[in-house]
């Protein structure tokens, strides 16, 4: 069982764009905690955090997170349980890099995912290479209709953007997570 | 703009497993139906069908992609609705069959994707090679506690699972389809 310890993931719902161009904190989605925290797992991320301003919003995540590893969700699914082990909540990106150099290895360099280009986007082969070392990782995935180009700005990475065949960049942030996690440490089975 | 006009995916929601080892028919997912085919439009996909013999189920899905593709949806979000149009409705893997040899080129081959490994399982590379050229293939996908054996044992080819690096290997459907065609499909896109 090999854990990534250095690898860390946040799904950032502040500031992010909704359909017209607004600057809002989006809602938190269930089904982002479930399928990202499984892909987090099956690669074996050290740390999902979901990132909001809104304290009910936290409170929520912490209540659905806790029934499934400490209430009657863990008893029914223990596979959801250790996929749901490794959330965190955090009120904002400076609280996990707090968090995360508090487990040791340094300050966190921030790689930010986007469905568009940027001037700055480098390629999956480059981070595969970069994130080798010991060195801590925390990758943005943004919410709604996509980070501000200003936060964008601030990561200390742009990672390529996912585009398939069909010039359509429009997959769920569930998808792009699983694709990604799966570029960085996957591996074609049979070669096990 | 690239179409696989010989790839197709379908979602078989009969014969699955309960957690409890029933076979049963499971319950369409909205979010399924949303999350892949997004994913399939990205990757150029044919279409996408959703498989089940309960009448009222497949009712279900032709009213939730007309919402979509046909509604209030379509102007709400064009870009859900370019991907919900690759949603066909099948009660039976023989109607899907049936369907595609109508769209020419003949039988598609069957391919079944499962989290765990089979005697017969080939290897993403294989895979890649194998559609290279012009018969058609059809990817399929098991949801609840996946597929049965007999089932399995019907389709012309057998996926490797998607493993990470964990042991873990309790992906959602909609992660394990997205990874899949990104395998199959995806590129590195700085070298685009």
């Amino acid at each position: 069982m090999t854990v990534h310890d250095n690898f860390y993931l946040a799904l950032i719902h502040h500031p992010v764009y909704d359909k017209n161009g607004v600057i809002i904190a989006s809602a938190v989605s269930n089904l982002d905690l479930h399928d990202i925290s499984r892909a987090a797992k099956t690669y074996g991320v050290r740390a999902f955090y979901i990132v909001t301003p809104l304290e009910d919003q936290r409170r929520l995540v912490e209540r659905i997170v806790s029934h499934w590893t400490e209430g009657a969700g863990g008893d029914y699914n223990p596979d959801r349980r250790d996929a749901l082990e490794l959330i965190r909540v955090a009120a904002s990106l400076e609280d996990v890099r707090d968090e995360i150099v508090r487990n040791g290895g340094g300050v966190p360099a921030t790689v930010v995912t986007d469905a568009k280009p940027h001037p700055r986007s480098i390629s999956y082969d480059a981070m595969r290479e970069m994130i080798k070392g010991e060195h801590p990782y925390l990758l943005l995935f943004g919410t709604a209709w996509g980070m501000t180009p200003e936060y964008i700005d601030q990561s200390d990475h742009v990672l390529a953007p996912i585009m398939g065949h069909s010039g359509y960049n429009h997959l769920s942030v569930r998808s792009a997570a699983a694709i990604i996690l799966d570029r960085l440490f996957g591996r074609d089975t049979l070669d096990l």
